[in-house]
């Protein structure tokens, strides 16, 4: 298969069926709540960790001073367990007085005196899945208007305690709700994970039309085992997935978990890496007050995030699987460039995979190749066999520009420096 | 139950069966080659990894150099894939000349010079694992000889291609070949895992008589999931199991992969401190040229050493397994102190566990307890609560000194210092 005609077809649909609020035209990029703090609401105890406005005053503190925001991670999501069990006195939703006191308008205006933008979360049941006051039918219209009034930015809409039905009416009616407040509201939907991900339940033409952006599985855990598991899903599923992406619509695969508990830091290299292919938005779920520098480097990885918000927004796809273990994934971006991701998933050690960019289907020419998280570079001939050495749950990634079809002199001098994790067979 | 009844049975038990080569009277510490290294034969193409005399060199200059030494990490051991694939023209063993030009002698003289001993491999069968020649039961007398010539320390006897009856024969027939060469010998037995690790296959008084240290299971791989997986076994089978351990006679659960590829800090920490509760041997197989800060402090944390190398020898038992996913272990020391460690096999976020010291089965009085990751110290009575927040997949570790029968007000003073991970409810 031709890439520019890969391309082509892709960038085509991209700018049509997108909803319509022109919003995230790359994939969002922040930090959401659920993962890491779950529905801690001890505050007594737990004061640092709790579901309240110093948390999410605390991570803007951080996104805003420490340069978070200036990478793209600008979003501060709230996601359950932030209202209070009842509704007030005309109806509407209302934060928990004890956590919130400032109240979600405030907490907005905090944020946007940053430059951050605050989401927020609701729930299509009678009840959302932590038990709070969910947004049915005959709420989504008053929810979506307090969102707005609230200056709300972004609104994640799950599904625990609604049925097929209630969801088809009421994901295109949140969406036409918020569009008519008038206020850009980036639309986050939960409906194709609750109908298990794919056709015929789920209509991802519909959901483009919808949404910005939908989770279509189950959520992340703290575990390498939960991004595996994630991956296996989303990449045995391309043919039906990626198709549905583009500017201003994203599959989820849900939180970046990297700055956490349970990866390691090649696992967390390959979850950045991974989400960068498949085109995910980017929310961290994880402390930054305290994370790691490690971690952190990972996370601000700027060539890894350029791949990730390639203005094409054209979703990767896994090209090989080998019974070694060895993975590559491949993503098209723009300027005629592309992203190559060899993955490991041995547990023994370093393992020498040998192809080449043919192999790979990439056209005759000269390459230019960037190691991702090693800053190198060496210029490659399609047909020149290389070595790359990949770590046990690791990745080597690379951002591949343009070929140059004439500057094959040029190429060979390139071709002579060794590069780590990229030995070139002359 | 009463801790000084197990812990005098325990001791008896202790002095009574050990092989007598008077070695390894504390579980064995050092470095293996294969979990990290495996057969990596390929010397051209990967000088630096492969199995070679430059790689058990090399590991030793850093285990002498920087200060793993003094910690108690003093064997550098070599396994498969080490020999040639002949024995010599006199049937000797020899190892492969390319990768080990010096030879066996030289390297062990190399180790002896800076204080470290040399361990290497065999096996059972016509062929080992690898491939490389085996040391039937016919060659079990001259392959002894052979390394005790070479000045040899320690000799891992595995067990692929054979059979039961042969490992009955040969494992208890190595042992007297390598005591009859008048060499102090420490010797490792894969033969419980041959036979699946439990009785009446395995005879674990017979062990303890035979061998210095045993594989119980499978192999370790590079991952977290593999560590759960020696843990359960280990601890579902932990009445079978403690009673074989004490001085000079240990349960092996297989390599320290701290400093590799798969494992997170937490699950780093998590490995050293159930090694330690074990009472396991701690063979690190990772690469000490290029190991990370934060690895290398778990490793060289003194008193997780200590504890692992308590002179009782008592292997330490699950006492608690919550449904919550939090488990506590306990395991006995000498100076009536104990170790408590709470463990967490959640993958979501800190989890608070409320307990006291007589819930888990302390008698009256106050108790010195220092945290074993943090350094940090408080007393407690017995019967105060106390929350420990414990991170996904990661451990909070204690020394627990004796109780202080007669310094209640002492004991006050220190509860008022609130320490991490440990709340004390006054």
């Amino acid at each position: 298969m031709h890439f520019a005609v890969f391309f082509f077809a892709f960038a085509l649909t991209g700018t049509t069926l997108a909803l319509d609020n022109g919003l995230m035209r790359t994939p969002p990029m922040g930090w959401l709540a659920w993962e890491r703090y779950r529905c801690d609401i001890d505050c007594e105890n737990d004061p640092k960790n709790c579901i309240s406005e110093n948390l999410f005053m605390d991570m803007a503190d951080r996104l805003a001073e420490d340069g978070w925001k200036e990478l793209g991670y600008v979003y501060v999501n709230i996601d359950d367990c932030w209202s209070s069990k009842q509704r007030d006195d005309q109806g509407r939703l209302q934060p928990d007085p004890k956590r919130f006191p400032g109240g979600i308008q405030k907490l907005a205006r905090y944020l946007h005196d940053r430059g951050l933008k605050l989401g927020i979360y609701g729930d299509m049941g009678k009840l959302t899945c932590g038990g709070y006051p969910g947004t049915p039918l005959d709420k989504i219209e008053l929810d979506a208007q307090t969102f707005a009034d609230w200056e709300v930015d972004m609104f994640k809409y799950d599904g625990c305690y609604s049925n097929a039905t209630e969801q088809e009416q009421g994901y295109p009616l949140m969406s036409k709700a918020l569009n008519a407040t008038g206020r850009p509201i980036g639309y986050s939907c939960s409906w194709p994970a609750y109908q298990g991900g794919l056709p015929p339940k789920v209509n991802y033409t519909q959901l483009g039309e919808i949404c910005n952006l939908w989770r279509n599985y189950g959520d992340i855990q703290d575990s390498w085992d939960s991004v595996l598991n994630i991956v296996d899903w989303f990449f045995e599923n391309q043919d039906v997935l990626t198709p549905a992406a583009g500017p201003g619509r994203w599959n989820d695969p849900d939180m970046l978990i990297i700055g956490d508990f349970g990866l390691s830091m090649e696992q967390s290299r390959s979850q950045m890496a991974l989400w960068a292919i498949m085109a995910a938005p980017l929310f961290m779920s994880n402390d930054l007050r305290t994370i790691s520098s490690g971690a952190q480097s990972i996370l601000r990885n700027k060539m890894a995030i350029s791949i990730n918000q390639d203005a094409l927004g054209i979703q990767g796809r896994r090209i090989v699987k080998e019974k070694s273990g060895i993975e590559v994934f491949w993503r098209p971006l723009s300027k005629n460039a592309s992203a190559l991701l060899f993955f490991s998933r041995r547990t023994d050690m370093p393992y020498r995979y040998t192809t080449s960019l043919s192999k790979l289907n990439y056209t005759t020419g000269s390459y230019k190749v960037f190691n991702v998280f090693t800053d190198e570079a060496a210029s490659l001939k399609d047909s020149t066999e290389f070595v790359v050495s990949v770590n046990p749950t690791g990745v080597v990634m690379w951002y591949v520009s343009a070929p140059a079809k004439f500057n094959l002199r040029h190429g060979k001098k390139f071709q002579k420096k060794l590069i780590n994790d990229l030995y070139v067979f002359m």
